[in-house]
């Protein structure tokens, strides 16, 4: 009688099944995936019942997708995928800005605003106000005139203008820098916030233990001709939440004080 | 300036987030996935437009699910993942008979037959009459009195009963190994088929140049007191398909003669 078949012999069967002459970088992904998916089920010696509780929490997540709401894009946020995924995508060197999650909520097509101009179009918005100053530098720090900084930051009531609305726009702006690569908007301090938790990912983070903080930040994508654009945010030092954000976006470099109605961040660009 | 972070120290920041103390297996779980996750994402160097493709893909994946078709086990099937968990937490030595895949067409409460019956219950079935014979052995040998093999198959249409209907029964059948161990099913030869190719799992395959085909096989599920039972097929080494079974189920110790209208396999089963 042959031997039974090993999981590595079955693992090569499955390789091998897929054409790479069919279409190279999808199968390349594909065989990644497969052995990745193998060597996880064996490293954990998974069950039967944990298997199937597997493939209704894969369906469930998919099932509570829909024209608002995408909770793949959610787990790949709170299992860290989405922040590596700007990490490795990210060419520029040590020296410019570090980047961060770029998040669901960026729209296109943002108001252009003046420098010094408010992005708080909701007169009865509670928050605390504040300017934010700054420069856009080159890595040899020499300052980028001309430079974009398309900003957005939540809502002090805790909720982004498109959550409340698809055609709500508030608390977003294109700003460009002056002569001098400098900057200046007017804002509220922002506040923190939880990601949605009444579905798969909030079970996830109960079952695991874990918070559904993010820290209170802006966003800013920040863009100059010639230069590599950094997807980022700047983070307030007195958030609580510093240490367990809930999409892992924290970064010691892009957290800036906040305190006293203002707050000053010079950002660096590398060479394209 | 502090160093940006690197992607070895944010992953450990995500597996650090997860609290082993609230729910210790999962939390191993988990962590376990995560690390393959980014590891996959950092292997292939993933691009945002890939991960955009996948998060869509793993949606549709969900949204194709219902209460009679379940796309993620299928996809399991189909990334060998569902006969890896065979493998993995099937206890008996290599002197037993070789598990292969459960597959979804099993149902629980088939009739109880007696040794010689027939399992074709539609009188218009188009199938080449075929008897199966065999015992059931301990791995020293001796034959097992009492076993049961739950026996299930493929129409000659190429459907399952419950393909037809939720309350549509045919070739099923429990039969019991007699004094000598022995055991006679009347049944046809199975034939060849494919899984369904009109969700996500069916543009997985024709994107990767795969076929989609299962070989011809009767499954059994082989059980007795005292005994690992095994979960397994028998397949007919005429199938064309014996090389590329999409769910990569089939064993060299599992293919069976179906020539002539009989097949012959003995059972080893190991003691619990």
């Amino acid at each position: 009688m042959s031997l039974p078949m090993s999981p590595d012999e079955h693992l090569k069967q499955v390789l091998a099944s897929f054409d790479e002459s069919v279409n190279p970088r999808l199968v390349e992904i594909l065989r990644s995936a497969v052995k990745h998916l193998h060597e996880f089920t064996r490293e954990v010696k998974l069950t039967h019942k944990e298997w199937f509780a597997g493939i209704e929490y894969l369906t469930a997540t998919g099932q509570k997708c829909d024209e608002v709401r995408q909770e793949y894009i959610l787990l790949s946020d709170t299992l860290g995928v989405s922040m590596l995924l700007e990490m490795i995508n990210y060419a520029a060197s040590e020296k410019a800005t570090e980047p961060t999650v770029f998040g669901p909520f960026h729209v296109d097509g943002s108001p252009h605003r003046k420098n010094g101009e408010s992005i708080v179009d909701q007169t009865n918005d509670t928050g605390e106000p504040m300017v934010i100053t700054g420069a856009v530098k080159d890595t040899n720090g020499k300052p980028i005139a001309g430079a974009e900084l398309d900003v957005w930051q939540v809502q002090s009531n805790a909720m982004y203008d498109v959550q409340e609305g698809a055609d709500w726009r508030n608390m977003r702006g294109i700003f460009t820098t002056d002569a001098q690569g400098k900057f200046e908007i007017k804002t509220v301090r922002p506040v923190d916030y939880t990601v949605p938790d009444d579905g798969p990912v909030g079970n996830m983070l109960r079952a695991a233990g874990r918070d559904k903080w993010r820290p209170a930040h802006v966003h800013t994508v920040v863009s100059a001709k010639g230069y590599i654009p950094v997807i980022t945010h700047l983070f307030d030092s007195e958030s609580p939440y510093l240490k367990n954000d809930v999409v892992f976006g924290v970064r010691e470099s892009l957290i800036a004080d906040m305190k006293n109605g203002k707050c000053h961040y010079d950002f660096v660009l590398d060479p394209l």
